[in-house]
């Protein structure tokens, strides 16, 4: 599934080099030949390798196309017939062992056979009218559309492409992203960086090889200083027009709808989905995996930590509507300065 | 207005072609030539085109000395008489449009018939004593004193101007930016980039060209990977002497008074104004035209939404009496607490 | 003190030199000779000069070994026998003045007198299978091990070491630090930078030499344009495991133990102290000094102002165990929403 414009595939491993790796073992027949590649439950397909960690993931575990999955004992018996089990105590950690045998070089920004020898490589597409200023570094298989722009000491990886008329500030880093048209990136942004995503235990935290890109569709601007993570599976997706401001954070596979307007330091935490016209003020937060409705709008420095509603808007720390939050405001205010009036009283009676 | 060292005015204009342009219509007699700028009205002189949108502008309106004022029919006859008046139904984005044609390379950081060719310019001044690492790039114009250092990877857009014994760290983007003497800025820090001014519709949001400068005065010192976008129409300014952390984000036309500190992650919204040695903790937010007054200091993580009195200590969110807020915390833990200790109770009694 | 890998020694200092330069007044009889550095009252030995400017650090004073400490003229007497004491209105600010002096080049990043020639110094070691990209830039003495990677535009200043097997992003600045085996930092990072410290004054805010490192453990791992300041007087530590998310900003002298993990934005001011195992979560300030148990967790948007204990889980503003915290967003809501249901009544009955 991993993009191979990005990714290297040193596969494929055989079931049983699978189960000696993480210690796995086949419960009931196999039906799978080797393993090509990995894949969440629902995108999986012939010759892929899912897990199943989770119990409320049932359904999707029966409903998947997987070749092979790693599961607990307990869920074992709701892997479907045609894939084969692979039990395991932790089947998360041994998907991600897994991954980081097929790509063993996704943590970098380019093959571990082809390190970079020259500031702008010769396999390099660059359309007609694109200028790209001195102390520029573009990569192998770059492809960069006509009148683009790309400023000095920008950083374009391996397999990057570049629409028509996009501009790429100074000192912007670009990797494993798929830019569009009249996109404009201001200086210092880092776009497409390994998503933070880990597995934890006693002994540390395994990293989860992050096999996904970044999607940033036509006329997006993103400010300097902005970061957006490469999703670990998916992608991250930037909707068409969206306009994002400076030291914002975008986390893995995190889908944005088209023309959102995200003001400074907004932090998004990852699987975040906005739909359409989305507005968040500045130094909003939103927690993993929430959902915001189109048009919804968000006032600065809320805390979002649930799902919130088209069209309406939010404020405050969990987020709920605005005007609920500006009560909050009115009343705390009010019992403080109640106390303030009546200093012998230490709180409101009971 | 724009300051040509940083923008190519590709003007003047017509009025029969910026009515062209924007579908505004012309009421009244036109006494205007063609229109060789942009200014807003408190600014415009003679040559000029500004615009009005809002009603509480009519003063204003009324005692601008632009050539010609886009505005609504409902304020047309505010229009001073020496000026020619252009209906539109929305003038603020038939301005940007006009700015747009008269700075069609406003987003660029070079000119579009002189694309860079090499990292140092031959045209740039560069000091007695001054060392330029290697990989720093320096456009065409720039202008650096004496015994000042550029770091590895910075880049210096066209026309900046670098005062003596001033330190620009690595990886740094300086654009549309005339910088002190003695000025440290530490790595990553992005200047002059930009700032985040769309006026939006059903269709998406319209950039507005960005037309003014960053002016950094002496004896500053900013930290890493912070960002400081220019003016839109005016200048963002930092004063003498001030202190700015890492991470921080000082939106357009704001400016800062002489030796104040802000700690790391602070972010100011667009036209923001402080007075002089005014401290913001850490994460402190301040949103879009406020003044906050001189010694004035605001507890880390503040959210500032009003004007601030000087020499006073604020807290809280919104911001107010570091007092107060200390007895809403105080209020808040004692309810919280009541209610633990009588859990059949669930709230205060009415 | 200074590690001289990355600073410059330009002493040794007489006492009648400290004494012209700081305008101090020498009290009782001078044992020292030549000083040659500066130290913290603990970590001070023979040749060092430190500093006392507050009460609370009696006992401290009283056991130091420096040869000479500057002091208020109230804690005059409690300066060891041994030691040559200072007397000075402003002792933190004479000690700055004198580090200042001892290390004028402190705030470059490289030698007075070896500016950087070459983007790749030639007395930078580089291990075995290390791939350094086209546009890095490595200083002098810097020492890389086996098997690393250093991404385009990355900027090594002198006399940083990078262990083995090691990644350093695209765009990534280092310097003053000391970095472990198969450490990854992503692209935009800032390490090694000044801190934030300055001695105020109404004249201004004078500059504290930070003249302390950046120590990076093994296995850590550090997202994008995150920025780490390395120490005043002694290091920034960051433990063996540890993962820290995108745009966080970590102050001088802040130390974090093995497997912490911080989520994008976190702020931690100057001198916290986490144990092992910390979890922050998203846009989490620390104030300064403050240390945090091993194995605590604290909840995304939290506002740490006081010590925590181990193994327990904090939220809110100031942080307080979660529960007490979950209670006052309760609490808050049904007051608010009571106000609600009976809008005639502004607030709970007096």
């Amino acid at each position: 599934m991993a993009d191979p414009r990005f990714f290297d595939n040193h596969g494929p491993l055989t079931i049983d080099a699978i189960e000696a790796l993480v210690g796995a073992v086949r419960k009931g027949p196999s039906t799978a030949g080797a393993i090509t590649d990995v894949a969440s439950l629902e995108t999986a397909g012939p010759g892929h390798l899912s897990f199943c960690e989770r119990a409320n993931l049932k359904a999707t575990l029966a409903a998947s196309r997987a070749s092979a999955v790693l599961v607990t004992d307990a869920v074992a018996g709701l892997v479907p017939g045609g894939a084969t089990c692979l039990v395991s105590r932790a089947p998360a950690l041994a998907f991600a062992k897994v991954a980081a045998a097929l790509y063993p070089d996704a943590g970098t920004l380019w093959s571990r056979d082809h390190p970079p020898a020259t500031a702008i490589d010769p396999s390099a597409s660059i359309g007609e009218g694109t200028v790209i200023a001195p102390g520029a570094f573009v990569g192998p298989g770059v492809e960069i559309g006509r009148g683009a722009t790309i400023a000095p000491g920008a950083v374009i990886g391996r397999g990057v492409r570049i629409g028509d008329g996009t501009r790429i500030g100074p000192l912007v880093t670009l990797s494993h992203a798929i830019i569009g048209n009249r996109v404009t990136i201001h200086g210092g942004t880092a776009i497409g960086q390994d998503g933070f995503g880990y597995i934890g235990s006693a002994a540390g935290h395994y990293k989860i090889p992050q096999l996904g890109r970044v999607l940033i569709h036509d006329d997006v601007e993103i400010g300097a200083n902005t970061t957006i993570d490469r999703g670990a599976l998916g992608d991250t997706d930037i909707g068409m027009g969206t306009k994002i401001d400076n030291l914002c954070q975008i986390g893995h596979n995190t889908r944005l709808g088209r023309h959102c307007v995200l003001a400074g330091q907004v932090g998004l935490s990852g699987s975040v989905t906005l739909g359409d016209f989305v507005v968040l003020g500045g130094q909003v937060a939103v927690s993993d995996h929430v959902t915001i409705g189109t048009g919804a709008r968000v006032a600065g420095r809320s805390g979002v930590t649930r799902d919130l509603e088209a069209g309406k808007t939010y404020g405050g720390f969990p987020a709920m509507p605005i005007g609920a939050w500006r009560r909050e405001v009115v009343i705390l205010a009010r019992l403080a300065a109640r106390r303030l009036r009546d200093p012998e009283r230490e709180a409101p009676p009971d």
